[in-house]
């Protein structure tokens, strides 16, 4: 795996990272609006696409992006987007990704483009980022895929085939309840009964976007007996989800329920409940959290301080790294760089003087923790 | 505008502040007593007046205060009481406004004592400040003001009336629902017939302090047709309040009903759930937030704190600068200190060796958002 | 009172501490896994117990005990482990249990074990720690060793007899309420035929271990008739517990149901509720907060941080230090040096230059709140 050098942000370079969640790329030349669309987690049109720019994420793209287009940091956003174009999407891709130093990429397929324009399939995103890549399925998407030609009496069946179909491939698997139902769902597993009422609740509505309760929580149990570790959206998204019913601590029971079958249950992004997060991966074996997303989006100051608090209670093998980069490479340049930022600014006052254990414990967060989870020294790349 | 120098904080002067929430403050002179009533949020007599003065607000006045009085910073309570009895509250108020920068200030009028004393009109405020003065109005006040003589029939429409005719005077409206009920309240708008039979219940029970669901709904519906700028108390505050029922995150579906009506919320305070607000005002285009109240509070070390953790998720035009002064002019001369040694903090960290852009992220959440947002420039002094 | 020399962490010499809230620490040697099991709050058996290590508290034992072993800070695991069985357990008790510098412990007298090896009494504990010990009584504990025996109609009595008894010996009460229910429950006393009823339930399942809402309910208010002052464990803790149903917030209508009586309400550790627990330590009088525990686990980046989002709202006479350590005295060493380091760090923010106010506030947090809180300058010891 060829290493990149880093920020120059003071990170013993412990190799290179496992990003354990993000999205592949658009290919495409973006517009201003376009581009600007994919800064923010609103999914409303920007009245100004320039002031989109005016977040803690549009100063992390001038600081840490523009250097890679050959600018000052803090380049004025025109400036940027002029020479983006200038060096055309290939090129700018190119290099966003291979700085960002990645040695896999664990790529959520959920998603197939980004602003109306298709993403790169994972093999282009990986070739690209010079990283092995691995795949990470939505449950939501294979039921909703499956659906079309099952009946009530055979939809827990045709789906159960259809999500250890495509867990074959598969490094883990991903729910997206948050968005569908929020986190305060029943855990108890469905009795066959009720999936099968529900299924003809959700057949009898012409099927699509996959909001029953019962059929969530139905898939949620199907994808613990895979085995592979299931990633839980939870925290802040886009303006489709109610926030506090996104607070990962509303899973407790579930994760009771689940700990006798020991798969590994992810909690992504997390934020602003973090904490909670961190204490669930405190408290139970089989929790782990990351900081994807989040970091990405707070910028440097910020990201700091959600990474000092995730670390408050998180046992250090128990965080994964991740940048929930999705359409634009600069969101995967930003979340790693945030993340080696925040990482440079913690561990002196945790290990001070001693950078032999600053690099273990960087090296477990950023690389293999992600590696001993998903099996990847194993995983068919 | 006459402009102030400022606190010698390492903000760039980027001209006045606009305080876009606040209370007039005393006139006349307080015993000890009375001005340690109004240094802290509880409602409680104080045991020991003295003993409210250990608090982060505390030391913020004797810090900030203690200067524009001729005396050092941190100078002893007892000293800080004697020297301001020697100048006059006359004295005291003018210099503390006056040093505070404030171009405008929006003066929420639905208060009109503190610790059993008259607060200054306005203007009288507006006078010492040397600031422009613009009315926020209360709406659960006006509604109470105007049950009298009205009917269970006639309530909605009175109400109406009032409000509108208040409204023309306002440059935006306030609610405080979060005391009177909680802010987890069905968020549909109550059909005409609900309102009336609520209304009868409310007049029944002899009108006074607003409290019934169905009415504080109603009054918020009818705010939102004003097209005013709605503010929204959200977080602490006395202890008449709820913290975990005062989450704006529970306003969500508000919010999202609210939307096609393009009426713009503003978030006040929200601490502990300044990130929850944080959110809501990067999803939802018509939402913002303010750190008023909080900043002034939490002193140094936490206004530092809470702002940046605010600016991790809400975008810069989304965020508004307010002191939430009530009574005591040392609680404006606090908040915008505070604000300014919280951004003195943030900016060097978020656009490291850029004055240009730390002194215009700093305009816009200082003073433009409020300008723009109240369109200031157009409204009446 | 013999003064032992801190941590050279430029806190102000204010004296002893007091640790308001602790437990005894096992006499024996411990193997390593046993040593594990106590490093974190799971009880779950670690799968390797060396992986235990990698967290805050691990990172926190390193940097602040291995030098009371003559070991350099960050001495690796091994010869931590190692150099404590050359020591003994008797003479690294005493080097951590002296060296914490504790005038007094008010100790938590409601396990009498730990990792399966008993505690020392409280007057051995106190012995090696060269300071005075006061009691604190687990009120469910009492209630369920004095039910055998009792019936349906004596229990309200029996218990109350045995509370009262129990409460002569003691300076304070502590509920476990968040783990046997939540912090959710009826605020509201339950009636005398409430609890026998309930009484009746709770005797015909066998007794033991206490969940019935009512009887616990029906303590908590037999409990503020003592009028000593009540601890109630809030926020995080071992997996038994639900973190959103700890949030002290929850307990807002108890607490005003009690303001009456006086009783003194101190809400223990908080994390990662302790702006909530801050803000009612602010807004009620009879409300006290701590961050025992939390600054124990979070380590040295983390108990700046915690201690700091404390004292934003939280009145400096409200504040309480205590370890919660329990069963290894590392973690009473390490509660206390991450006590220290977070008060250096926020002094010279809130008080810049002015060592009195700093060793003034310092003194208040660290001891006078406690003596004063549970009259200890009159307490029997």
């Amino acid at each position: 795996m060829q290493r990149q050098d880093r920020d120059g942000q003071g990170v013993p370079d412990f190799g290179g990272l496992v990003d354990q969640h993000c999205h592949s790329v658009v290919a495409s030349e973006l517009g201003e609006t376009a581009f600007a669309s994919l800064l923010t987690e609103s999914d409303r049109q920007p009245a100004d696409p320039h002031a989109v720019w005016d977040s803690s994420l549009g100063l992390a793209v001038r600081r840490w992006c523009a250097p890679e287009l050959d600018l000052p940091a803090f380049a004025p956003v025109e400036d940027y987007l002029e020479r983006r174009r200038e060096l055309g999407a290939a090129e700018v891709t190119r290099r966003m990704l291979r700085r960002s130093g990645f040695d896999a990429c664990l790529v959520d397929t959920g998603l197939t483009e980004a602003a109306g324009v298709p993403l790169l399939s994972p093999d282009e995103f990986g070739g690209l980022a010079g990283a092995d890549v691995h795949e990470i399925v939505r449950i939501e998407r294979i039921a909703e895929r499956a659906t079309p030609g099952l009946t009530a009496d055979g939809w827990a069946d045709g789906v159960s085939t259809a999500l250890h179909r495509a867990a074959r491939h598969a490094v883990g698997l991903k729910s997206v309840v948050a968005y569908r139902h929020g986190l305060d769902f029943d855990p108890a597993r469905p009795s066959p009964a009720e999936t099968r009422r529900a299924a003809g609740e959700y057949l009898a509505s012409g099927g699509g976007r996959l909001t029953h309760p019962v059929l969530l929580r139905h898939l949620l149990w199907t994808a613990l007996e895979s085995g592979l570790p299931l990633q839980l959206h939870t925290g802040f998204g886009d303006p489709d989800l109610t926030l506090h019913r996104s607070d990962p601590s509303l899973l407790t029971d579930f994760v009771r329920a689940a700990e006798p079958l020991g798969t590994p249950l992810v909690l992504l992004h997390c934020w602003p409940y973090h904490r909670q997060a961190a204490w669930l991966a405190h408290a139970f074996p089989h929790v782990f959290c990351d900081v994807g997303l989040t970091l990405t989006h707070t910028g440097a100051p910020g990201a700091r301080q959600v990474l000092a608090e995730t670390l408050e209670l998180a046992p250090f093998r128990k965080v994964l790294f991740s940048t929930d980069g999705y359409g634009l490479p600069e969101l995967h340049r930003v979340g790693a760089a945030a993340f080696r930022h925040a990482l440079a600014a913690w561990l002196p006052e945790a290990v001070p003087g001693n950078a032999v254990e600053a690099a273990r414990i960087a090296s477990l967060i950023g690389r293999e923790n992600a590696v001993r989870l998903y099996g990847l020294a194993d995983a068919p790349v």
